[in-house]
C-alpha cells in the first residue's frame, strides 16, 4: 500500500504544525515495521462499495501485553463499543478487529451480536482468548452488518498478519478520509529505545456517513496497566478531546493504547521515563489530531482558539462556541479576520454576562481591546490568516483558567460532501 | 415601498405555514394603515453602502401607550440593548428609532454615547420623554456608528411618519433579508375588532456580518402593561426562541409589543378576550419567525423538530442538537432522509445515557424504531423530503415532555454569504 502521494508520505516530517513540537527524544522512523511483538493486515472483504480495503485486524503476540482504552461518550452508542464496554478485558487487550464502511449503530440487538461474532472470529484466528480482543466499526448508521463479509475478511486478515501492516491497517480504516494518518516513533528512554506506532482515521469528529474518529496505539514498551490508562487518558484529553470538525460526537469513537513490553524497557510509573513516553504519545496524538482536523470534510485551513479567563467552565464554554460557531468557520475559510463573530460567539457562550469585556487577538495581532475595535495593520493580518494554521486567542476577566480547541473551516466543499450523499 | 415581489406581497395570504394554522378570529388586512395611533417611516440616511432604506422610525401617538420588550441574552450585548434595559420605560414606550447597516455592537463608552444620541434626537422629534424611546440596530459588529448620519434620518423620518408607514420601516431594518417581514391583521374580540400588525427582520438567529432578530408589534387594542408582558413573553417563547437558522446568539436580538388602546377595545386580564387576542399574537410572532427561517442565509427548506419525552431537559437537548447538527442540516439540504444523523445528533446530546432507545419518524413515516431501523417506504419518503417543510418527531423514553425547534438547512449559498463577507 503506497503513501507516498499523501502528507504522510516517506519523505514527509510527520510533525508539521507549529502547534506540536517534536520532543528532542522523539525520532521519525521511516519505513519502520510494527513495534515489537505486533503484527497488523488490511483486507478488501466487500463492504465498501468501492472494494477497498475495508477491514483490519492487529494482534499484540505477547500474552503480557497490557492496554488502556477510551470511547466516545454518545447517549447512541454503537455495537462495538458497548461490546468493548462491557465484555473485554482492556487492561489486556491482545487483538483489535475492525471494519470501515459500516458503523454497526442504531442496529440493534443485531448489531450487538454481530459485533459479537467478529469478536469470537477474531479471537480463534489470533489464538486469544475472546475478552481479549476489542471490535470497532465505522461507516453508514443504520445499516445491519453484514456478518460474513466481515468473518471472511477476518479470515484473510489472519493470513495476511505482518510486523509491516501498519500500512494496510491504515488504509483499511479510512472512510472519507483524503489519506490514511499513521506515525512510527523512536523514543528514547533512559533504559534504551522503544518504538510507539499509531493508526487513525476521521475526517470529522463524526459524519455519521462515513466518518468516525478511530486511532489505535501500539508500543514495545512495558507499562502497567494503570500507567497506560493514566497516560492514555491525559493524552486523549490534550488531543482528540480538543479537536472539532462539525461539533458532531460520534456513536462510535474509540481509542486503544496496547503496550507489548517486547524491548525490555520498562516505563516505571512516576518515572522520568514516564514524562519522557508520556511527552512523546502526547505529541503524537496531538499531531493525529491536528491531522484529522485538516484532513476534515471540505477543511483547508485549521484554526486554533485558545481562551483565557477566571473560570474553567467559561473557558471551555467559550473555546467550544467559537470552534463550533458556523459564522467564525467559514470567515476561517473566507480567510476574513473578522472578529465581531468571535465576540458574538463569546457572548453567546457567556449569556447573562454583559457586559463581558473581551480582548481578541488573531494571529499575534490585538484586534478587540475591551470589546472594541483596536488599532491594526488591516493589510498585514488579511496575509496572516491566508496561511494554512490561524490562531485566536481570547482573554476573557480574571486569569487561572486556560483551554484551547482545534477547528476546521466550512466550506463549500463540505456542504457537498454531507448534502448529496445518499443513504 | 412595494412588496409586490415579495413572498408577503398583498395577495399572498400572510399564514402560509402548515405549521401554523391562522385563528377563526384572525383576518389579513391588505393594505392596512397601522392601527390607530401609531404612524410609522423609513428612510435612507446612508449607513448601508447601497444607499438602500436604513433607518426607520416608530411613533405612539397615544401617551397612554402600553408596551413590553424582550431581548437577547447575549453576554456581549450591543449598545442599544444595554440602553433600552438600563434607560427606558419598556412598559410604556412610545417611540422606536431604529438602523440597519450597523449593529453599534462592541463598540465601547463611544457605542452607548452613541446610542443615547439616538435615543435623544428621536424623543425630540417624537415630541416624547426620552425613557419613552426605544432605540435597536442591526449590522456589522465592532464599527462605529455614524452618529451624524442617523440624526440626519431621524430628521428625515419624522416629516414622513405616516400611518402608512410600516412598509418602509420594514423595508428600512432589513440587512441581508431577501425581502422585507410584515403583516396587517384584524382580531376579532368580543368587544369589537382590533388591529394587530408587525415589522419583523432577520436571516439567521444572527449573522453578526448583517443579520439580527428585530420585531416591532403594534396593536390599537388596550392592555395593562402586565397583560402585554405576560403575552409578549408567551409568545416569544413560542416563536422567535424555537428557531434557529445557525444556532448563534445575536448581540442585538429585540422584540417590543406596543399597545395604543385606541380602538377603545380592552383586553382584560384573564378574560376569553385575553385568550384571543394571545392566539393572534401567537400565531401571528410563529408565522414571523418561520419566514426568518425560510429566509435564513441561503436556506431552501425549514425543518421543525419535535421531541417527546419524561424530562424537559432532555427533550430541549434533543432539539437544539438536531436543529443546530450541520450533518442533519446538509441532509435537509440534500433532501436525504438519513435518520442515522439524527440518532447520532441525540446522542450527542444525552451523552452517558447508552443505551438510549428512540423512535423517529419523518414526515409521519416511521424509520427507526428502539433506535433501529424501521422498514418503509423509501421511494414515498424521498418524495415528502424534497417539499418545501419537512417535519421530524423524536420519541425519547418516558412521557410529559414535549418541544419543538424549526430550523433552516445548510446549504452552499450559506458559506457563499458567510466566507465571502469580508470586515
Amino acid at each position: 500500500m503506497s503513501t507516498a502521494a499523501s502528507p504522510q508520505g516517506a519523505r514527509a516530517p510527520f510533525f508539521r504544525s507549529r502547534w506540536v513540537p517534536a520532543p528532542d527524544h522523539v525520532f521519525e522512523q521511516v519505513d519502520a515495521p510494527l513495534p515489537a511483538g505486533f503484527r497488523a493486515a488490511g483486507v478488501a472483504c466487500a463492504i465498501k462499495p468501492s472494494g477497498d480495503l475495508d477491514l483490519g485486524l492487529l494482534v499484540c503476540d505477547a500474552p503480557e501485553v497490557t492496554s488502556a482504552a477510551r470511547f466516545t461518550r454518545s447517549g447512541t452508542l454503537a455495537a462495538p463499543v458497548l461490546l468493548c464496554q462491557e465484555r473485554c478485558r482492556l487492561d489486556g487487550l491482545r487483538a483489535v478487529a475492525v471494519n470501515a464502511g459500516n458503523a454497526n449503530a442504531a442496529t440493534g440487538r443485531p448489531g450487538l451480536d454481530a459485533a459479537a461474532h467478529m469478536q469470537g472470529a477474531a479471537a480463534v484466528i489470533a489464538g486469544v482468548p475472546e475478552d481479549r480482543v476489542a471490535v470497532a466499526s465505522t461507516g453508514v448508521i443504520g445499516v445491519p452488518l453484514p456478518g460474513e463479509k466481515v468473518i471472511a475478511g477476518l479470515r484473510a486478515a489472519g493470513e495476511r498478519l505482518a510486523p509491516q501492516g501498519a500500512d494496510d491497517l491504515a488504509e483499511a480504516i479510512k472512510t472519507t478520509d483524503a489519506y490514511p494518518k499513521r506515525a512510527a516513533l523512536r523514543v528514547e528512554l533512559s533504559g534504551g529505545p522503544v518504538q510507539l506506532s499509531a493508526q487513525a482515521k476521521g475526517a470529522g469528529m463524526i459524519s455519521p456517513a462515513f466518518a468516525t474518529l478511530l486511532c489505535f496505539v501500539q508500543t514495545d514498551a512495558g507499562l502497567e496497566p494503570a500507567t497506560a490508562d493514566l497516560l492514555l487518558g491525559v493524552c486523549v484529553k490534550r488531543s482528540f478531546d480538543r479537536i472539532s470538525v462539525d461539533g458532531q460526537l460520534s456513536t462510535n469513537d474509540t481509542v486503544i493504547l496496547q503496550c507489548s513490553g517486547r524491548s525490555g524497557v520498562k516505563v516505571a510509573p512516576e518515572s522520568e521515563d514516564e514524562v519522557r513516553f508520556g511527552e512523546a504519545l502526547d505529541a503524537l496524538l496531538r499531531q493525529l489530531a491536528l491531522l484529522i482536523v485538516a484532513d476534515g470534510e471540505g477543511a483547508s485551513r485549521i484554526g486554533r482558539v485558545v481562551v483565557y479567563g477566571g473560570e474553567p467552565g467559561s473557558v471551555e464554554a467559550c473555546a467550544r462556541a467559537v470552534a463550533n460557531s458556523p459564522l467564525v468557520k467559514t470567515a476561517l475559510h473566507g480567510a476574513d479576520p473578522n472578529w465581531g463573530r468571535i465576540v458574538q460567539a463569546a457572548g453567546r457562550a457567556l449569556p447573562d454576562t454583559s457586559p463581558l469585556a473581551l480582548d481578541v487577538s488573531i494571529e499575534g495581532v490585538s484586534v478587540c481591546r475591551r470589546t472594541q475595535a483596536a488599532e491594526f495593520d488591516r493589510a498585514a493580518l488579511a496575509q496572516a490568516v491566508r496561511r494554512p494554521e490561524v490562531e485566536y486567542v481570547i482573554q476573557l476577566p480574571g486569569e487561572g483558567a486556560e483551554t484551547e480547541v482545534f477547528f476546521s473551516d466550512l466550506s463549500h466543499e463540505y456542504v457537498t460532501i454531507n448534502a448529496e450523499y445518499t443513504t
